[in-house]
Formats: C-alpha cells, sequence, structure tokens
C-alpha cells in the first residue's frame, strides 16, 4: 500500500528492488554523462587504481531513483487493483551525505533498500509532510557500496 | 592547464560550461531512470504542481558530470597540445548539501559553475589531495537551479 505521511513508522527498512549492472550499460552510461575512461573500456580501466571497468557514481544514483520508482509504481498498482487511494509524491528539494563506498563493476547486483529517518507536516505547504530517508545499495557480497539522504515532499492522509 | 592540488586558488570561480535540455533528452533519462509522469509527457506534467514537463533532478545532476568531465578533457587536451604534463584526477568519495531549487523545463540552458572550498594533502593517499568544490547551474534567466559539493581526489605537484 501507498503510504501517508501519518501512515509512516520511523525506523521501518524497505527493499526497493536489485539492479544488475551490465558491461553495456556501464559504457553507455558513460557516453551519455561520465565519459572517463575507467568508465568507457576495460582496458584503460585496468591501468587505473579501479583496476578495471567500474560504473559512474551518478549512474548508481540514478538505478536508484530507477528502482525507487519502480517499487513506488508497484505499490499504486496495488492500490488501483485494491480500489485504494494513492498518497501523491511530490518533489524532493535534494539530498544529503551521498557515499560511493566502493566501486560497482560489470555484473554487480546492487539491492537497494532504505529506511524512514523522520517525517513531519510541512510548514509551507498545506496537505503536505517531508520525509527523510536513508538509502543504501549492497552489492551480492553484502558489501555496502552507495549510501545517501534523501528529502522528499509526501501527501498527508486527507482529513489528517 | 590541468591543475595540481597546489596549483589550487581558494574561491577561485571556473565556468564549466552550458548545456540546452530538450524534450528529447528529457524523455530519454526519464525513461531509463526516472519514469515518472512529469518527466515523460508534457501533459501528465501540466496536471501536477510543476505545470510542464520538467527533467528528472538526477539528470540536472549527470549533465553537471558531462559538462565537468568535458572541460577537464580540454585542459587535458591544452597540456597535451603545449607537452605539459596533466595532473591526474582520482575518485569521489561523495558529495554534500544536493540541491535542485527550480524546475529545469524544455528549452532551458544551464551554465555550469564551481568554486574552490577548500584544497588539502590527502591524510591516506601519499601523492594526493582532497579538493571540495561548491557547483552550482544557472538558467537562461539567471536563477540558479541546482548546486552542491563535490569532494574528490587531486593528484600532488610531483616532488610537494
Amino acid at each position: 500500500m501507498s503510504a501517508y505521511l501519518e501512515d509512516l513508522v520511523i525506523g521501518e527498512e524497505v527493499e526497493y528492488g536489485a539492479y544488475t549492472f551490465t558491461a553495456e550499460d556501464i559504457k553507455r552510461f558513460a557516453a551519455a554523462y561520465d565519459p572517463q575512461r575507467f568508465h568507457l573500456d576495460e582496458e584503460e580501466g585496468r591501468k587505473t587504481h579501479f583496476g578495471g571497468l567500474v560504473a559512474s557514481g551518478w549512474h548508481t544514483a540514478a538505478v536508484w531513483m530507477k528502482v525507487y520508482v519502480a517499487h513506488q509504481q508497484r505499490l499504486d498498482a496495488a492500490d488501483r487493483a485494491a480500489g485504494r487511494p494513492s498518497a501523491q509524491r511530490g518533489p524532493s528539494p535534494g539530498f544529503r551525505e551521498l557515499k560511493w563506498l566502493r566501486p560497482v563493476r560489470p555484473g554487480d547486483t546492487l539491492t537497494y533498500r532504505g529506511r524512514i529517518m523522520s517525517a513531519r507536516p510541512s510548514a509551507s505547504r498545506p496537505g503536505w509532510g517531508l520525509v527523510e530517508r536513508f538509502n543504501w545499495a549492497e552489492n551480492q557480497d553484502g558489501e555496502r557500496v552507495f549510501e545517501f539522504v534523501s528529502v522528499a515532499f509526501l501527501e498527508r492522509r486527507p482529513g489528517a
């Protein structure tokens, strides 16, 4: 079920989903947005401290969004199927403390998860609240490779 | 010229370059990484608080990287042409305080700039330093739409 602000449980963890990075994905993102040699070519990557081809950090972040949106769309679809309303999600004013902790290499499968840090009514937007989440990704070896704190608007329960 | 750590001037501002977001760009990024309706379709965007099609915030960030890498590659090319060595750039451990301040719409041209906040030798990596930069983008109306603080490794001047 898509949660309204009042439904959120502080500290609750959610698994958004998983994504496997292929060499083709890594090179396609890099060619468009981050054409550094260690993101474009295995051999060139081997000459650097990375020791091989690695994903752009912005690619790891963009895939977080992809996996998170797919998760939310599954919740919305379940609401529609059950005839329930879905909470509207608003824009994000920005993010904090993003860390790229370890390289992401071809064949790595990242599992993205999040934990609710805080939820509070918005002072400036009636009917809306602001949600802080700690988000992270682990690879198939259980190593954390990525984390950041997101902030986003979320609809309050009507009548709340 | 590509700067080594010791060449950086605290407070110095650099213009990295500009980029015009087309509707096609916005939709292509969104389809791959952020398929929310206001990033995919003008009419759907008009039904939301955005009032039209807007770029994914991660797209604005990925284009920062694109423009920054192109800027660095121009400096490296000038070094090669002049027979000078170029400073090696290392990985980024992450970033801080990313803010999406205003929507980016089709036809908007963003100019990306940065200012050196700090530069210090790395305690853990001999020969390298860590550079903090405040980065931002303004649209064609001079409105700031995006900002964040980046942190990245940069080679020290050999012998420094």
